[in-house]
């Protein structure tokens, strides 16, 4: 059961302040063991890999099969049934098509000086996505990551996707042609997070690595960071739904439910401002705990991190979604347009009841990589951005030259950087001579 | 003297990849120190702060002088010089036109079926600006950081800046000014980050912390990254200067001068397609580090890391220049634009023999916090984006969740997540009831 908290009890500053600084993740310490990997893939290459595979993931490869041949991807390709594929394909076709109209523009012009000013965006050469394994070995989300890349323009991009005991999913396989890669590495955890960074002897070093992984995955990215550009490191995944009474509570418990399916640490709130309404749904919960497949998760992230939050009007709904700044945020009342527009931290919104959070996790066109943890207070989610780079642009003329140099001039003198003064003074006299 | 390297030199290659690894930072290790100091702001706020404060800069402080006051900033504002005042002015005005241009729009617009999608950009609640102190106490990088930010429409900006022994520099106040600070904190280290990013009794918590700093500073915005955003961890500055032999040597000399009298860390280039152009800029080089200030600096940065490449056209320099991903290019070539158009990986390109890199420092307009160390193939320089964070949009009708809704369900079932596909099923079932 989850806890309940209503605005006007006294204690609730003390309740909701405890709610948003709740320690979710006990993520384990694996640093050192993070540390020593990378050091033995970057110092024996192949054979470190191929090592590593056969002890985390009990596969023996050899440096020909560290990826899956085109036979092997056809193979495993052909196993998904009509229905998967539809489903899949239909996805990848409307990811694109919301990805394609965030591609931004090159921009130039000229100051009045004549000086030319702009900027270029230009792709990441090779990007690296890492697929998990075993149950989160998910394909909608090689979809949600390799697209954005693929529209960037990214040139070469890779998956590594463990097998563990050689089990491969076909899915994933699938969502990787689909969005147009042909090199998958069965291989996992830290050392294909260092493989990806360092590059081997049969693999390709990449200038970016992205996806979602466990913590050995994730303290490797952290410690790659520099040597290449990652993606953010997610945490357990969140909603908060505001609804009013005018909803089926039915409907509202299961959006809950789909997130606490994910993870025991994910956690679902529920905002409203009708007491009863939020009992409802709370029963609702209970109901559909009882006969749910993922039902210990769910339960157990329900009881631990799920809140019902009774507020006194829409006003004070808001201002609690933005100090929570959740991760996916559903607004199911009147004016969910109007409510949505006045949101300032949020990593994705679902407008109206008629719009589950699930549509967003597959199908709807966002994608489904966003912030956790609070931190779409200052970050977003995952999009063609990531897999671009902007080079900014100038070009004086001799007259912007001499209209703004002598600024330039003066300022790298008082900060006492004589040669930066000199490069303008070289040309200032050449220019009055 | 830097080393000179020769494309058809049989040894190009390794001598070439040798410069490209090495290692110019020596960092040292102060993770625990700066651990040690997170901890203790988290845990006695502003007792703490004002402890190390005492300890690092020698100077003491209250709760009530842990910032500027207005009659403070006043009385340090109105020593500037009025040169120096209207060189900053003009800097301010050049970098806010500059990035007043990179605010994105917010998109919305409806499928084939229906559904509305889009996205909407809003600024980060807070964010702290670190300005070092000391001798890279530098009044551009207040603009460079701050305006981005003003610009964004970011609600609250500090400035933490350390005086120590109660040292304060004018202009950098000043530029907290114009770029519309009012707060200035006279404290640094990685104790400053810890209170930005924590808060204490007399800091309010930031949601973003940038700017430069020291191997502390440094080791602190890696340690409460995902905690606050953090810009990137910026390393030693570095320059690639492409010329050909209509230049004036001592105008490249000096260019190259202006990234090595930085810091004995930095790095110059020179790539050029005519070994006598390559050596006259070398003695010219030799020649202007007889006099300048900061010889000692610059003439151990381009001892030890500055290199001179020949090559046999601008086809290969190119090709080199995309290998180093330089965080300034500048090219004074013939078909400068041309080539400009042609560069995959740079932070920042300088258009022809009238644009030197320091115009870019100050007064260009471009923003001058740009990524380093080869870092410049997956990022960008700061930037209005760095200030902004995106929440997607989705809002489905009936029609729309029929159409699509069905996939959905089917994805979800295929990995496993039933209460994902549970919320479509129970609103398509509505729909045909």
């Amino acid at each position: 059961m989850a806890q309940f908290l209503n605005s006007i009890s006294p204690d609730f500053e003390a309740a909701f302040t405890a709610l948003l600084s709740m320690k979710r993740e006990d993520s384990p310490d694996v640093d050192d063991a993070v540390a020593e990997i990378i050091a033995d893939v970057r110092d024996r290459g192949d054979q470190a890999v191929i090592e590593l595979t056969s002890r985390f993931d009990r596969l023996d490869l050899t440096p020909a099969t560290l990826s899956f041949s085109a036979e092997e991807m056809d193979a495993e390709i052909a196993k998904v049934s009509d229905d998967d594929r539809a489903a899949l394909e239909l996805a990848a076709q409307r990811i694109r098509a919301y990805h394609d109209r965030q591609m931004p523009e090159d921009a130039q012009w000229q100051d009045a000086y004549g000086a030319t000013l702009g900027w270029r965006w230009t792709p990441v050469g090779a990007a690296g996505l890492y697929v998990p394994g075993g149950l989160a070995s998910y394909p909608s989300s090689v979809l949600m990551n390799a697209i954005p890349a693929q529209v960037a323009g990214v040139e070469r991009l890779v998956i590594c996707a463990p097998t563990p005991d050689g089990v491969s999913n076909p899915l994933v396989l699938l969502a990787a042609r689909l969005s147009g890669i042909d090199t998958v590495y069965r291989i996992g955890g830290a050392q294909a997070i260092a493989a990806m960074a360092y590059g081997t002897e049969t693999i390709s070093p990449v200038d970016k690595i992205t996806g979602p992984g466990n913590a050995y995955v994730a303290a490797a990215k952290r410690r790659v960071f520099g040597k290449v550009g990652i993606d953010m490191i997610a945490g357990p995944s969140e909603i908060l739904v505001i609804a009013d009474k005018d909803n089926d509570p039915d409907w509202i418990a299961v959006d809950l439910l789909s997130q606490a399916e994910h993870d025991e640490s994910a956690q679902s709130i529920l905002i409203t401002d009708d007491q009863d309404f939020g009992n409802e749904v709370a029963k609702a919960v209970e109901r559909y705990l009882e006969t749910l497949d993922r039902r210990s998760i769910a339960s157990a992230s329900w009881r631990d991190f799920g809140a019902v939050i009774v507020v006194q009007d829409m006003d004070e709904a808001l201002v609690l979604s933005d100090r929570i700044a959740p991760e996916h945020l559903e607004i199911a009342c009147a004016d969910a347009e109007g409510l949505a527009a006045r949101v300032h931290h949020a990593g994705a919104i679902f407008i109206g009841a008629w719009t589950p959070e699930a549509i967003g996790d597959y199908i709807g066109g966002p994608n489904h990589v966003l912030p956790t943890a609070r931190s779409a207070r200052f970050s977003s989610g995952l999009s063609v951005m990531d897999f671009i780079k902007r080079t900014t642009l100038a070009r004086m003329t001799p007259e912007a030259l001499r209209a703004i140099g002598p600024a330039a001039e003066r300022l790298a003198q008082s900060e006492g950087l004589e040669a930066h003064g000199l490069s303008v003074r070289a040309r200032l006299d050449k220019l009055n001579s």
